[in-house]
């Protein structure tokens, strides 16, 4: 019997112990819910046992990391990381669940419960498929570790610690990651590449004290009309950055990106009703996913100054502050983008005014090779499941752990998403299609078979 | 005996009264200083009747006015009107006073004390000179209403509806207040020019929601940023106001005037100190003093948008707010500007976003005769009593009841202020210059003597 075989006659079971999974409330941000993710924890461990694996439960300075391991493989073949997360979100607003959040249920073919697809139900498809192939066959093309952390919905702060300590016993070759989206129900898909970051802060003093308007205003540089004139500068008229040197790194989308991209199942008037925008608009010459996927951004992302509760009050303020960071892509370097941020800022300043500049927090790009011996073998994998070729998205966010993984471990990340748009991650009615964890377990025992 | 012998002969006892008055916290603003607010009331009902005046304490929806008249001069002289106010601002910070605020004591020629410029000094100089000429010759060349309220320090928020109540009785040629300063000591002052007022606020609105800036920035307006263009467009690079039409009805400063401005003792790096900007500008080709009293301008009075606590939240906000007033000069008119405003802030929405305007507040500026016969003799009184022609100076702001007497009453506002630059009126350590209080009652009388 193949693995295929084996996850299709316990189909019924494994999406049973899924929602016994799913019944454990393991939200990491919430104290009372401590014993709760440690249970949710001890499940998975005991699982990965029974799957064939060597379990260990790490503990860190906040929830514990659950280390599963096999390492049967012949000498020379890659060994895999399966990173994911077993704790949730805070399920709230309870009130607006259909079924209640910890209590799983099956409507129209998805399976709803906070933690579904985020990311419990794409964890453990990864768990069943290794479990396939040891029950079957007894033994897997390459070494595996699963290290599956309880702290991802709050930021992940021990993770990089964890990778640094356990460094040696955690290198692989590529880490596999289960927390995206595919772009359409039935398409499958690789994402190959994440926005880098660089958030700004940038404070205008311009006298010493708030001043009466009356007493003051047209003698005194007001400090909020001088950074509203300096974020004016920050774009040029056809929504292109006009900060010097901005773009000198992009990698341009080639012809045939541009092609795949528009070959993709998107409507630009879906997105406008989903963002609830009177029209869609940015830098010229590209269609809304070329603009989120592949180039830059700058955004206001917090404004404050003066005065901002209700009424008139006639303040000429003393300080003017502005939140602004710029979404990055291959090959733009974060650090050196916060240089030319700031040179360019403070060359607007106009006479009047003192301005700081702050890099608050930043994040390199990713984009992945798109070929090698395990790529290969997952988009092969895909198109077995789903009778289609995988497309190859990107998304316009970040995903700090593929840098941590990459940086700390010098390890390729690939991403496979088995979750579908509007699937309510982070929010109310969160949910997986059955057939997604279904049809993921199969592609992933699929990839490991590839690999022979 | 003249009545400024009177004065002189009487200073210490006059200086003594207020004094005593000063000592009656009249804390308009705070419920516990209710029965200390009415004390000073009737204390100066007293002082008013001592004086030679009927008087009546009026009550209103708040704190009453005292109502002090005297109708005796012949058929066809003027009757004017003394306008002031016998409430105080709150004294707080106790802690940064030298002298508490409410025991009054004179150092260096200054008398210290809660109220004593701010209004009670300024108005008991006017009850001494009516009270001066009364005794020595029994008679005024003028019928006088004193209109003194008690709510000036909370914005007068019965004083229109007490106008339009008692328009009859408050009838008058001339509105006398003394509540300035002058703008050097020894330098008499008449204020001659209010800057008016068009208060708006801007909302704009691109997504429905607060949008994840990695999911959707790039391809989806950004409020915050188009904001910021729209006000960055608002002025030219002449620091004038860029709205059509704004300056039409500006008239402009004689050369006549701009010569007097430019003979005042000002210099501008002793305003630059006071205010602690790096740099003082505004529109191009003014002095501070002409950007402050006769120019209109445009400032930012509040911003707020998306995250504005710490760190770095990457929020695409979906909303962005200034508040935006604009100082306006004779001949401007308010409800013009908040529609030239409101037209041009719409003409600069970018698409991609919705944009409101609202108008919050809207005054007239004002601007005195400059002549007449009351003007006339309080001008040569002031040149008496400070052996120097007075200066005609206009302060930046508003005076809000000048505009509801013109309005209410019809009646030409004369605005003759007592105090002095420094003073502290509404901050810890308020004076009052003894001179001053002196030789105000002085020129009060000397105005009256003038009229005969």
């Amino acid at each position: 019997m193949s693995a295929t075989e084996y996850l299709q006659r316990n189909r019924e079971k494994h999406l049973n112990e899924l929602i016994e999974w799913l019944r454990i409330p393991s939200v990491s941000a919430k104290s009372e819910h401590k014993a709760d993710t440690a249970a949710a924890a001890d499940w998975l461990a005991e699982r990965m046992r029974e799957a064939g694996l060597t379990v260990e439960i790490i503990p860190t300075a906040g929830h514990p990391v659950v280390l599963g391991e096999w390492r049967g493989a012949p000498a020379g073949a890659p060994t895999l990381l399966i990173y994911g997360h077993y704790d949730v979100q805070p399920p709230e607003p309870l009130d607006e669940w259909t079924s209640a959040p910890f209590e799983p249920e099956v409507r129209d073919g998805n399976l709803y419960a906070r933690g579904s697809v985020d990311d419990k139900g794409q964890v453990y498809l990864h768990v069943k498929a290794v479990q396939a192939l040891l029950a079957e066959g007894g033994s897997l093309p390459a070494n595996v570790v699963f290290c599956i952390e309880g702290e991802e919905e709050i930021g992940s702060p021990n993770l990089a610690t964890f990778l640094r300590d356990n460094a040696e016993r955690l290198a692989c070759d590529t880490v596999v990651i289960s927390d995206t989206t595919m772009f359409a129900p039935g398409l499958p898909c690789i994402t190959t590449g994440l926005r880098g970051m660089a958030y700004m802060e940038v404070r205008v003093q311009g006298p010493a004290t708030d001043l009466h308007s009356g007493a003051y205003g047209g003698a005194v540089v007001n400090p909020a009309n001088a950074l509203a004139r300096i974020i004016a500068q920050l774009h040029d008229d056809q929504g292109r950055v006009a900060i010097p040197g901005f773009y000198d790194r992009v990698r341009e989308l080639t012809p045939e990106q541009r092609q795949a991209i528009a070959g993709l199942p998107f409507e630009e008037e879906t997105l406008r009703k989903e963002v609830g925008a009177p029209k869609l608009s940015g830098e010229a010459g590209f269609g809304s996913i070329e603009r989120i996927w592949a180039r830059p951004t700058l955004d206001v992302n917090g404004l404050l100054s003066g005065y901002t509760g209700e009424g008139a009050k006639t303040v000429l303020p003393a300080r003017a502050m502005a939140k602004i960071s710029m979404r990055l892509v291959p090959d733009q370097d974060f650090h050196e983008v916060e240089k030319l941020f700031t040179a360019h800022v403070q060359s607007l300043a106009p006479e009047g005014v003192t301005v700081e500049v702050l890099a608050l927090h930043g994040g390199q790009p990713w984009h992945a090779e798109g070929s090698g011996p395990v790529f290969d073998a997952a988009a092969r994998a895909l198109e077995a499941a789903w009778g289609r070729k995988p497309v190859f998205i990107r998304e316009g966010g970040s995903i700090p752990i593929v840098q941590a993984f990459q940086e700390t471990l010098n390890a390729q990340a690939l991403l496979i998403g088995f979750g579908l748009p509007g699937e309510n991650a982070h929010a109310p009615n969160e949910w997986m299609s059955v057939e997604n964890f279904q049809k993921g377990a199969e592609a992933i025992a699929g990839m490991y078979e590839e690999l022979r």
